[in-house]
């Protein structure tokens, strides 16, 4: 059996695709962003990614119908001189460092195929944290690229983040680099304790600045509103409990 | 060496053949069941599979003679129209996921070579408390076989099994999906805290009644009981000890 | 970098060898039995054999010169019919299923190579608590073996050992009988506690009556008593300290 | 993906080179040895190491601009009859046995294209306790070079280190030593609690010594103050603390 199998459903001819990855990962912000992209855009799904670097699962749906756990590859078109776009989301990352490698180096010969030439990939950054207003930071592949991001909002913050970037989205920026790719690192702001809809939209708006695209916002904000209220009441059942009046009728 | 090893004792001329699955897993409820229906049927063994994704180990028989972990295939000829059944029965399933990926790809494989359409796997779907009346439910690789198995009173229940299906039940059915065969996964409650000989009866009455095949369910009712007993000697030793009334003659 | 490489001295011409394997397992019973075999009996050491499935790690000795960890290969001429012997010991298995099944897999093509036709695994049988006089029980590829076996002393008790043989002592066998070796399994009994060089006096006994070798004991006795001070010792700190009569002057 | 990628910037021509290694490791002493070599002697790098060995990680540097984890080498061209020297630095070692072989080897076939004949490894030797004055202790491959270090005042003491060498330090020795390469690897003492520059400087002081080079320690230094200084600090809150007089007012 091969390492990856990628199932093309069509073969889109695209001009000047732009890449945005956004799979699992901190607070699943990224992964987040991407799909609510893709529904957003009503973007065509033309590829999946099958591999043994991921788990070993299949997924039920509500009607009971199986699906192997992958990633899968969207396109959008669009209008005038507007780049189309790809968009790559996913059940999982590789579980091993070297099925990341493998993946990540796949996912760059794809983009290859398709004339991709920049990549922006969609993270969280974990803080530790609850944030009010999560930042949006940055990392690219040089220095004009940065330039660019802060014209846009992108923070980049001297020792943040401190540990570098794991997974997906810092090899496709490290693997891609040699190969002649300008990528970007979109990272959003989160605790790293939920999974955080706000994060995504603050990367979201970013990216939907960048590249030109409307989005409307309210799922996500539904989605972040329920994880909000779950929140407090995990913080409520965790708070020690402050004595009620009536137990302490012994002291006067 | 082969990641794989098949050694095959005969080579059998099967009319239509369906595969069944039962390997180690959750209550061991689909290993059971499938050998249960092995020695029913009184199946005829015709190959051996070993391979580095199981563990490095020899088994040791009553009469200290070794053989190595392995998974068996056996088959099952059928007069008439009825079609013969090929049965994956083992003592371990792969160790890694890429273990459990090649290992199912290759029963895909042999299954191929055999002319399997269908396949049908069993196992447990634990649910982490007993289980008086354990259900049945299911997941398939398409509706019109979803539909079917409604008819055979298997249970669909949406967002059961929530996390996906693990291991060789689930990946028979992701990746044989793409390969055009048609599969089933029968999955028994059970606590998940025992082996389960309860829950692999509830799947081999569905199985049976499905492949219209007679099966006598003493043998395994036997090891329920014995099962039963266990667990109630272990509750026994667990549960807090009430205090004799020997004990107590200093109260009064 | 081949996964397994090995280095031979020299390439001996045997009459009709016997592999006896003794590496690292439980108690080390195995290891020490096999290497006091190559020292009593001096034994030509003729090939090293390293693999990445080792750790990588070099080993320092008392002058400061180092050696990369590895499995070695000894054999044994001896006079008139008797067969020759090989003998293989080594720092550690491999370190995973895969490194086991491959390294196992090589020892056998190798003895091919040597024409061995019958294999002595030595390994330790671990049953918790400290024994006085262990037994030593075996487990074989056939029940010709078996008998023979039995006549020799070696005991073959249902149910013992229940878990199976893991590791190169399984796998010589496992792997060995389906490529026509005859190949017996001797387990000393052993607490596996500690290293336990009484367990590897009892197996050794048994192997060189089965061999027809002379063997002395007495410097596997001494590492025996060293052990047997040490686990005393051991015993004495652990143990609640009774108090001592002038802690008590307070009583009385 | 190949699972080692050497990119060469440029391939120097250099006199009877020798290889210094020092890689992450025990008190990072190897590391910061090496990256102080490297400054000290303005060496030039000529090729980057990528692997999929290695964490699938970017680092970020104060810019915002990614690079992927990698090894490096660097030259350094010498006067007259002085042997020129090839330094290997990086961010990680190896995360597996397996990918700690395949670097290690790989890196021997780089020396041989290089011309290297003698290679130095730099580690740590971490003895949980803090060390004034840290000795510098060594292994190598034969006993002329055992000999010849002691004259250069490396320490070689029988038992030490016990549990040998793991990591590339010791398998470019192990590895190394069967392909005809002399090797040594000096061990700075070091507790293994903290970073550590002096044990760096320890060694680094032999071995300018032996390579007859001029290195200046102010740096080295500087750091082994800040840590020690950050050292000083964590003892003082690990300090069970003294009650403070005024707290204790109530007593009297």
């Amino acid at each position: 059996m091969d390492s990856i199998i990628m199932i093309e459903k069509e073969w889109p001819e695209l001009n000047a695709p732009i890449l945005v990855e956004g799979l699992p990962g901190v607070g699943n912000v990224g992964k987040l962003a991407a799909e609510h992209l893709v529904e957003q855009l009503k973007a065509t799904k033309f590829a999946d990614i099958y591999s043994k670097f991921f788990p070993p699962q299949v997924l039920v749906d509500d009607n009971g119908i199986i699906r192997l756990v992958c990633n899968e590859l969207y396109y959008v078109k669009r209008n005038g001189e507007a780049p189309d776009l790809v968009v790559l989301i996913g059940d999982y990352q590789g579980l091993t460092p070297e099925g990341q490698y493998e993946l990540s180096y796949h996912m760059l010969q794809v983009s290859k195929r398709l004339g991709v030439k920049r990549i922006y990939t969609l993270g969280g950054y974990g803080i530790g944290r609850m944030v009010e207003n999560p930042r949006v930071l940055g990392a690219a592949t040089d220095a004009t690229l940065v330039n660019e991001m802060k014209e846009k909002g992108v923070v980049f913050s001297k020792g943040e983040p401190g540990s570098g970037i794991v997974g997906a989205s810092g090899l496709l920026l490290g693997l891609g680099k040699s190969q002649g790719f300008e990528a970007v690192c979109l990272m959003g702001e989160t605790s790293g304790y939920f999974v955080d809809p706000k994060g995504a939209e603050g990367v979201l708006k970013v990216l939907s600045n960048i590249l030109k695209v409307e989005v409307d916002y309210s799922a996500l904000r539904d989605k972040a509103e329920q994880i909000d209220a779950l929140a407090s009441k995990i913080k409520e059942i965790e708070a020690p409990q402050e004595p009620r009046k009536e137990d302490l009728g012994y002291i006067g």
